[in-house]
């Protein structure tokens, strides 16, 4: 059903036999309340770190994130079900030990929550790829450039109409020129008037997109799409239950505003399903819960193959570089829990374009200082 | 898409209030290695228990079980995440909480390894309500009768032929008229040599079923079908990977033998899309891991509505008075995990039938005795 990516692993570097695997557990409190319609409030994230050492000495850093739920479940997942496959494994042969793992938690997965705990392996595992290979991400990854697009992602369906406006305008001071906002508000004439009201803060220049968090029936998001149609809606996401991909058909051809998802698939064959029967015009992979940068790509090889951007979500300081590698990328989401305030080069912004690390690894490293006082020791 | 359940919620009881909930994890080894094609070998099983009570004093027992990875993570969505839910919430309002339990962990959910941690909570729920209505599952469930069809599902790629044959005549001489056995060899040819084998050990009137545990390709499933049409195979299990939807359909087209799968399809919308495009004969959920008793029934409700018979995986001690309460019922597995032999009341058979425990309550009351030394204690 895939075509396949080129086979690094056939180049599998000397030295990389995994040593060690350890793994950190953490509760981040977010500045403010943050909502959406489906998720409801978020007072923190969870963040899942994940340390492969190889016998070289050499540390691959991975991780994952929740939105407050299940995060202790991912380190019991790596920590009593990974780790021992892991242990001895070759570090070089990430696309085996991706299917390696897959296979290993199949019959409790399936994507879910076991997809989660691969990612952050997978991740560790690239870090350790571009460590070895001492080039940075963006270039190991594709290497069609070192920036991407990008846009602000709010969580403020809590936020009354003036606090909205003045988030985004937030967002334009910081450089950004593309904002998106929650909707899904009971009553959807209101998320109408909210629409508008961003639009008339932003100006017409700026891209601005929408974003329901599948709290919407088909019948809703129609209406609500038709609304909106003329204040020139970059994309809808999620309208509607991401299971529905008749839905989003349906949804599709009744409105001109391109439908976006991804960040609640989990499996390449979710995705395989939605490029084939959902008519979306974006692609949302999440490396943190589609399998890792491994996934991620995976995706990036479908969308481009089905002619469609792809797109990210969350964990922006690791997707920028995924984004930037792609030459057929749309918009980088730089999201609202800030997971790069907690690392050593937080997000940077030139020109509207977000700018990924040079170098080698990842480029995502986590300050101890910032992050130490918000682990919780697991056993 | 789904039709609704009769709404039991509406009949609420007084005094389900929910008190405590609690868990218990245990690793129970098996009297033998067992293997299949894709899971390879099994040592032992995990059974996470879950027990709830109201303020009335009133306990609901249910539990899931793994194959032997993923259970720690599942005490953990349960002790961290899906306690918080529950604790006093009423018992009685099954399908709200369903839908909570689904929606409160959705990101990191859709399925995988957050079905199995609901489904253990919904089955205790299900408990308490036949308890408080003072009648079996098998009548609360449905009513159709107290008896169902069956078959011993055997787990034994791993034994040479002779054994194979001893093996399923032990499941005639215990009382059995239909049996399973798994395939899945590297060469074909071997398989099809153990499936003449098993029909002369069993002659021609025994109910006979395949099941390559997703191990083929749909070129090598086509092939190997083709091989044993004159075995009289009644289904042929999981040729190929769950989600390959059109590819059963490929094989369903190529072959006179019916498909079934299931255990793998952990949303009621797996379900749906595996209904609408994979040509298959039979469904066959598993309690433990689509839901519990909810996910379950709303399985059998979308294969009545597509007139196809449901049927079940594993947990035959929970599953028997699921399948005797249905009139569309196919074949209950008698699993090889033995779960039941650590309970109050292992299976019954009467005339090759599996007969339905009578006892208020899902009739599933673990022996303490015989399970407490599993038992590992988790924080």
């Amino acid at each position: 059903m895939l075509e396949n990516l080129v086979d690094f692993d056939a180049a599998a570097l000397p030295g990389t036999t995994i040593k060690a695997v350890s793994m950190e557990y953490y509760q981040v409190p977010l500045a403010e309340v943050l909502s959406d319609a489906k998720h409801g409030d978020h007072t923190h994230f969870e963040l899942i770190v994940c340390r492969i050492t190889c016998k070289d000495g050499l540390e691959g850093v991975g991780y994952t994130y929740t939105g407050g739920k299940g995060g202790r479940a991912i380190w019991s997942l790596l920590e009593h079900d990974l780790k021992p496959l892991l242990l001895g494994a070759d570090a070089g042969r990430i696309f085996s030990l991706w299917e390696d793992m897959q296979y290993h938690l199949h019959y409790v997965g399936r994507g879910g929550l076991v997809s989660f705990a691969i990612s952050s392996v997978d991740i560790a595992l690239w870090d350790l790829r571009c460590k070895k290979l001492e080039q940075p991400l963006w270039k190991v990854a594709g290497g069609a450039g070192n920036s991407t697009r990008c846009y602000a992602g709010g969580i403020d369906l809590n936020f009354p109409v003036e606090k909205l406006q003045a988030n985004v305008a937030g967002y334009l001071a910081r450089g950004f020129n593309a904002v998106k906002i929650k909707v899904g508000k009971p009553d959807y004439k209101e998320d109408v008037a909210r629409v508008q009201a961003v639009r008339d803060t932003i100006g017409k220049d700026t891209v601005f997109m929408v974003d329901a968090n599948y709290s919407l029936t088909v019948e809703q998001a129609i209406r609500f799409s038709r609304a909106i149609e003329n204040q020139d809606i970059t994309w809808f996401e999620e309208p509607t239950i991401p299971d529905d991909y008749e839905g989003y058909a349906q949804i599709a051809d009744a409105t001109s505003i391109p439908l976006a998802m991804g960040e609640n698939l989990h499996t390449i064959y979710e995705f395989e399903y939605a490029i084939a029967q959902a008519k979306l015009g974006f692609l949302q992979p999440d490396a943190s819960n589609i399998g890792g940068i491994t996934g991620w790509l995976k995706v990036a090889h479908q969308a481009h193959a089905a002619n469609l951007p792809v797109c990210s979500h969350g964990m922006h300081e690791l997707h920028v570089s995924l984004m930037a590698s792609q030459p057929h990328a749309g918009y980088l989401e730089v999201h609202s829990f800030p997971i790069d305030q907690y690392t050593t080069r937080p997000i940077v912004l030139r020109d509207g374009l977000a700018v990924a690390p040079d170098t080698p690894g990842t480029g995502v490293e986590f300050d101890e200082q910032l992050l130490g006082p918000h682990r919780i020791h697991l056993k």
